[in-house]
């Protein structure tokens, strides 16, 4: 069913203060959300309120947290979240590299002991709307197996990068897993088999049945997702594997956080860590010819040849700012299960219904 | 055939001191390509020296080229390098940003009109042998199809991060794309099927018949090679295709140089651009315990569990590591028509014969 994007904001903002959340901090996060069911990503929207839930009365995520600086350049910073919500630390870990990068030109921020934090393109485009390119990355709970490995060890680590362009900004947001986690489940849901080279099973083997790869997951009993460019190395899969090693990097080896197979280990704390930067691209030359030459290329990407049957080339960001522009003042789909379980935990707070 | 590599070198660097390379410059040219040899990556070494004849006698290459600066901050510069060989520009680029990384923490160097410059790993591994962390990019000649195109229009677009690390460097280096173009060249040369989801033909359909990719690759007739995911969105081809497009944006975007769909286009011009970073990453806490870090979560993804039939998960730059520890004071495999190949140019050149 679809209800006015309004009254869902309206509804997330009320939410988010019934757990002891400031009206501007539940504001902020309402806004993360809901950006990603604008955009059409609705595994990183409302519907991942359940989970929050889970996390925030588990003390997963300290409602009270404040985030500290324990290091910091003019360009950097490493911030302890002490397990503040991640919307809120990215919030302003974003906001920190934004000022770094306008005074000195660029700002590095890593945070440790977060928690997730919804979209990366969210952050990345708070940088992209002030005419800078915005860079993120962040680690999750281990669900991707290294090439010639059986035992998840990376997270999906996603890596984010947001570049001012006309008309579209050119917003890249995705994993380095060859799916995301919510994909494996749909099939799963559906009964259906997975494609040859998604997931492993508990011996490092290709393995189809959704059933038995999400289930081994949640166990913690082996195998999982396949990195980008798939199992083995024959189309590139350490390619992937090492990407995902990247975002750890950056994420969690920095700022002295916990590396992927270390998130999500205690009942009371997930350890995520994530990665902001920010690049005033002015400190490489003209700005108004290098944001100009970045709208030429993605134009000729666009226009350039389509395959057999296909009408259209896609550049990063351009899906997602079409869907936003009919849903912003509209309505959003909501998937009525995700209805049903947000009114339960509303009246459980004692917060209005949506 | 195997050659001392002391030998190789000292043929390579009166080659190019032929060519009319300063000794310096030569040696520098002769360490990248040597490296890759070192390294066991056959083409990247001096395999590719007929290409490099033929870039120098049409000058593609200017032999006497001075790069210059032509935009700099004190954690930045833009470099125009007016056609020099790709080798050169690449150490000067990657010092510049070395040293604004020792002196305010991080360098960003962008270079346009350059030419290859052998393995990106090269020049990340000159910061990571200073204990920094070193990223390289460059573009190349269009190869890639966008997801749902049947043209060519970014580049094998390569991505190189370095990080010190016990008892190996993290060194990452590869393509964007799910191989790299000189795979389909072997199996072309094997008349042997391509696997199904590297490379397409004229009209955006997968392709196995090599010999079809790799001529109208040759012919700029459409088709060409797979971003890494492979075809399509369903392995995830969108990410590799947008791998891609951040780093012409970094190479050749933010330089104001040649995008890969413009590279090689004119026969005395390349055109190719690059990026160099390095980072002291006591910027953001304490390097011996983040190197610690580094090493300690490299050596459990090496430890964790292997696939049934795997004895050994790698790291990245593992391997390179290890053919270079068995090759640096005995000998390096060269190909019978490459030694054939080099010797014509020597005799041409009035070098000595290798």
């Amino acid at each position: 069913m679809n209800i006015e994007s309004s009254k869902v904001r309206l509804f997330c903002e009320n939410l988010f203060a019934a757990y002891g959340f400031s009206s501007d901090e539940s504001k902020v996060i309402s806004d993360v959300l809901i950006r990603a069911d604008l955009y059409g990503i609705e595994s990183h929207g409302i519907h991942r309120i359940g989970r929050y839930h889970a996390e925030i009365t588990s003390n997963q995520v300290d409602v009270k947290a404040k985030p500290e600086i324990v290091h910091e350049t003019g360009i950097s910073a490493c911030l302890e979240a002490n397990k503040a919500m991640g919307q809120l630390v990215g919030v302003q870990a974003m906001n920190l590299a934004i000022e770094k990068a306008r005074n000195n030109g660029c700002g590095m921020i890593t945070v440790r002991n977060s928690n997730h934090y919804g979209i990366a393109s969210y952050y990345t485009e708070m940088a992209s709307a002030q005419d800078l390119i915005g860079i993120s990355m962040t680690n999750t709970e281990a669900i991707c197996v290294p090439t010639f490995g059986a035992q998840a060890m990376t997270g999906t680590n996603a890596m984010a990068l947001a570049m001012p362009a006309d008309p579209y900004t050119f917003s890249y947001d995705a994993s380095t897993t060859v799916v995301p986690r919510g994909k494996l489940e749909v099939f799963r849901k559906n009964n259906t088999s997975l494609p040859d080279g998604w997931a492993l099973d508990e011996n490092g083997k290709t393995c189809t049945d959704a059933a038995v790869v999400v289930e081994n997951i949640i166990a913690k009993a082996g195998g999982g997702i396949a990195p980008l460019g798939g199992l083995g190395t024959l189309n590139g899969g350490h390619k992937g594997y090492g990407l995902g090693i990247i975002v750890d990097l950056f994420s969690a080896v920095i700022s002295g956080g916990l590396t992927s197979n270390y998130v999500n280990r205690k009942p009371d704390h997930t350890g995520i860590c994530h990665y902001f930067m920010a690049i005033d691209y002015g400190i490489f030359g003209d700005k108004a010819a290098i944001k100009s030459n970045m709208s030429k290329f993605l134009q000729e990407l666009r226009d350039s040849k389509k395959a057999k049957g296909q009408t259209r080339i896609y550049t990063h960001g351009e899906k997602s700012a079409e869907t936003m522009s009919q849903r912003i003042n509209g309505q959003i789909p909501v998937n009525e299960k995700t209805l049903e379980e947000l009114n339960v935990i509303a009246i459980q707070l004692g917060a209005k219904e949506l």
